[in-house]
C-alpha cells in the first residue's frame, strides 16, 4: 500500500459548518494532519447540535480524522497561539464572513508574514471583493442570488433549491482545490498563497446547458424545465413514474432512442416521422414523454431498471436516502461505512470522493469532541507546558 | 505579477461534454498547458452542436485557453500517438465509461506504464469497480440514483432534479482537485497515480442536512422540504414571494430574529411565545413563515433586500440567468467576461473560479476550433514531419 498523498502536510482548520470544514473532510481524507480550531463554545454546527440532535450527524460526517481544539480569538492569547499554529502549519483553511479575522488581526496578511510558506484559504458567499462582498451568505441564500432556483423546479411552481447543500459543498471542494494547487505551487517557489473561493461564483459554471438555452431562439431568462433537458435540447429526457416510484430515462444517442423502442417492445414505431430523431422527438416532447410514460406507469422501479440495463438504455431509479445509505455499491466500494458512534449509535459516514489507486480509503473514524485534543496539540505540536495549558483554560483562552 | 501555480503542467485532456472538460478548464486556467483531444467527429458536446447550437455556448464556456487535436483511437496508429503523448505530459483526464480505453488498449496501465510520472485520472458515474459500475450515466440518471431527486422539490410534488448539471460539475471540481493532489505528490515521491472520481459519490456529503433528519425524529427517508432547511432545523428559512419575484430570507442565529423583527417593524413579536427562539419558531414554522411571507408580499425585491442589508439578516434575490449573466459584482472581480465569440456573437464566459491573489484572472478566450492545433501539436509537441502529419490526415488519425 502506497502512502497517502498528503502525509506531512499539517493544516489548521477554522473550518464552519459545512462549506470550510469539507475541504478539512478532504485534506484529512489524503493523508493531512488537520487541526480543527473552534471557539471555546464550539463552531456554528455544534452549537447547533446542542439545540437539535439533527446537526450531529453532519458533524460526525465531515470531522472525521481531525484533531479538535479550541482557541479564543477574541483574546491576546489566543491570537497569540493562532499565529503559532499558523507558523508551524502549512495551510490555514477559514470561511468567517469577509474581514472578520483581519479586523482580530490575524487575516491572511499577518499569518503570511508570519509564515511566508503559509496556504491561507478563504472562503466566502461573495468573494473577497466587490459590491457585494458583504452580503450575509449561507447556502441558500447563495442558490437564491446565483441562479439555482430560477432554474430548478417545475415550469407552474415557484423557484425551488436543490435539496442538497450544493452551494455550501461545491465551494468547500474548489476550496480544497485551490489548496492542493498551491502546495504544489509552493513545492516549486518555496512561497506560499492566498487562495480565495466565492460561492457564487463556483455555481456558475454549473448553469452551461441552461446559459446554453439562452443564446439561442431564447428571449430572457431560462425557464424552470421540471426534469427536462436544462437547454431543452433532448428527448426523451425525464423522470418517469413507475408503479411504486420513479425513475429517469434519457436517449443521448439515436442508438438508444432504438434500444428503449426494444425494451418497450414498440419497434413499430421506429418509422414513426415525429420520433425519427432527436430533433423530431424535442419537437413532438410532449408525445414523446407522454409515450414513454406510458410504459413506465406498468412496470416497477426494479423491473425498468433491469429492462433498461439489459438493453443500453441510460435510466436509474429515483433513490431515497435510505436506500442511498444502504446502497450496496458505495458500501462495497469502501465509499460509505458503517461507525458505531457514541452519541449517535450506529450510522453511515462517508469516505472521500477522491480515490487514489493503491491506497485504500481510510475507513470510518468517530468526530472529535470540542478541544478533546487541546493537550495533546498544545503540548506536542507547540511545546507549551501542562502548567501553562491549565492556565490557558483557566484564563478561557482554550 | 506571479506566475500561474500550474505553469510548466502539460495535460492531455479526453474530457467529454461537462465532467472531464470542467477539471481541464480549471487546469488551463491555473496556468496548465491543456490539450484538448477529439475524435476526428468531435467530441459528443461539439458533435450536440451540429444539432443544435445550445451546445455551443457551454463548448465556448469550457475550453478557453485549451489547444485542441483530433485523434482516431479506433487506429493503430492513433493509439500510438496518444501513448507518445502520454510519455511526455503529465497528466491524462478521461471520462470515457470504465473500461472503454482499457479495451483500447490506452487505459491507465498501458499509459502509466509508459509514463510512470503520469497522473491519469478517470472520472465515471459509478466508478471503476463495484456491483453497479456498469451502468450508464449522464447528469440526470445521477441524480436520481444518488439521492438528490429525493429531496429536491415541494413536499406535495414529484421528485425534481436540481436545474444546474450538479453532478458533473460537482464530480468534475473532485476530479480537478485529486489531479493536482496526485501532482503535488509527484514532486515528493516522482511517482504518478490513477486517481479516481465517481459522480454518484461526490453527491453523498452534500445531502449532510437532510441526512441529520434521519438519525432523530423521522422514520423513512427524509421527505422533499421546498425552500425550507433540509434538516428542519431551522426558521425562518425559506423562500418567500415578494411584489415583483421572490426573495430567500434565513435566520442563523436569534439576533437575525431580532433584526428581522425591526427591518418588519414588528417589534411587538419580541415577547411572542410562538417566535421566542429557533426551537419555538420550529414548532410554529408555519405561522413564521405567514408572518414573513405578509410582510415580504408588500415590498419589491430590491427593497427587501435593501432592507435586509440595512438590518443585517441573511437575504438575496431569486435572480434569474439573464440578471445572473450581468451580474456587476462578478465582472467587477473578474469572475464573467464579455467575449465577441466568432460563431456566438457577444456572449458571457467565465473565469475559473479557483482565485490565487497576486495573480490575476486570465481573462477570457475562445474557444479552439475541432483540430486547431493539430499541426502546432503534432509537430512541435510531438517532433512529426509535417509529410507525416499529411499523412495522417489522409488516413484518417487525425
Amino acid at each position: 500500500m502506497r502512502e497517502y498523498p498528503l502525509k506531512g502536510v499539517t493544516v489548521i482548520d477554522l473550518g464552519q459548518v459545512y462549506q470550510g470544514p469539507y475541504a478539512g473532510f478532504l485534506l484529512a481524507k489524503a493523508g493531512a494532519d488537520v487541526i480543527k480550531v473552534e471557539p471555546p463554545g464550539g463552531e456554528p454546527l455544534r452549537a447547533r447540535e446542542a439545540v437539535s440532535g439533527r446537526a450531529l450527524l453532519p458533524m460526525a460526517m465531515l470531522n472525521q480524522h481531525k484533531r479538535a481544539i479550541t482557541l479564543n480569538l477574541k483574546t491576546e492569547k489566543g491570537k497569540h497561539l493562532l499565529i503559532e499554529l499558523a507558523k508551524k502549519g502549512d495551510v490555514l483553511i477559514e470561511n468567517y464572513a469577509p474581514g472578520v479575522l483581519d479586523k482580530l488581526g490575524v487575516g491572511a496578511d499577518a499569518l503570511m508574514s508570519a509564515n511566508p510558506r503559509l496556504v491561507y484559504a478563504s472562503a466566502t458567499g461573495y468573494g473577497l471583493s466587490g459590491p457585494e462582498r458583504d452580503s450575509l451568505a449561507m447556502d441558500i441564500t447563495v442558490q437564491a442570488a446565483s441562479g439555482v432556483m430560477s432554474i430548478t423546479g417545475f415550469p407552474d411552481s415557484p423557484p425551488v433549491k436543490a435539496g442538497p447543500a450544493i452551494a455550501d459543498f461545491i465551494s468547500g471542494t474548489h476550496l480544497y482545490a485551490g489548496i492542493v494547487t498551491a502546495l504544489f505551487e509552493r513545492e516549486k517557489t518555496g512561497q506560499g498563497r492566498h487562495v480565495e473561493i466565492s460561492m457564487q461564483e463556483t455555481l456558475y459554471p454549473t448553469f452551461a446547458s441552461n446559459l446554453g438555452l439562452m443564446t439561442q431562439d431564447h428571449d430572457g431568462a431560462p425557464p424552470r424545465v421540471g426534469n427536462r433537458h436544462g437547454g431543452l435540447a433532448l428527448a426523451p429526457y425525464n423522470v418517469y413514474p413507475a408503479k411504486d416510484g420513479y425513475v429517469s430515462i434519457i436517449c443521448i444517442k439515436e442508438s438508444h432512442w432504438g434500444n428503449l423502442l426494444k425494451a418497450m417492445g414498440r419497434e413499430d414505431l421506429s418509422e414513426d416521422e415525429r420520433f425519427s430523431n432527436n430533433a423530431q422527438r424535442v419537437r413532438h416532447i410532449d408525445e414523446t414523454d407522454t409515450l414513454v410514460s406510458e410504459w413506465t406507469s406498468a412496470h416497477t422501479r426494479d423491473e425498468l431498471f433491469e429492462l433498461a440495463r439489459e438493453y443500453r438504455v441510460p435510466s436509474a431509479p429515483v433513490r431515497d436516502l435510505v436506500e442511498v445509505t444502504h446502497n450496496e455499491h458505495m458500501h462495497a466500494r469502501g465509499m460509505l461505512h458503517w461507525l458505531d458512534h457514541s452519541s449517535l449509535g450506529r450510522i453511515v459516514v462517508p469516505d472521500s470522493p477522491i480515490r487514489f489507486t493503491e491506497t485504500p480509503p481510510m475507513g470510518a473514524a468517530e468526530n472529535p469532541g470540542l478541544g478533546q485534543h487541546n493537550d495533546e496539540v498544545l503540548r506536542d505540536f507547540l511545546g507549551i507546558s501542562e502548567e501553562e495549558i491549565n492556565q490557558l483554560a483557566e484564563e478561557g483562552v482554550i
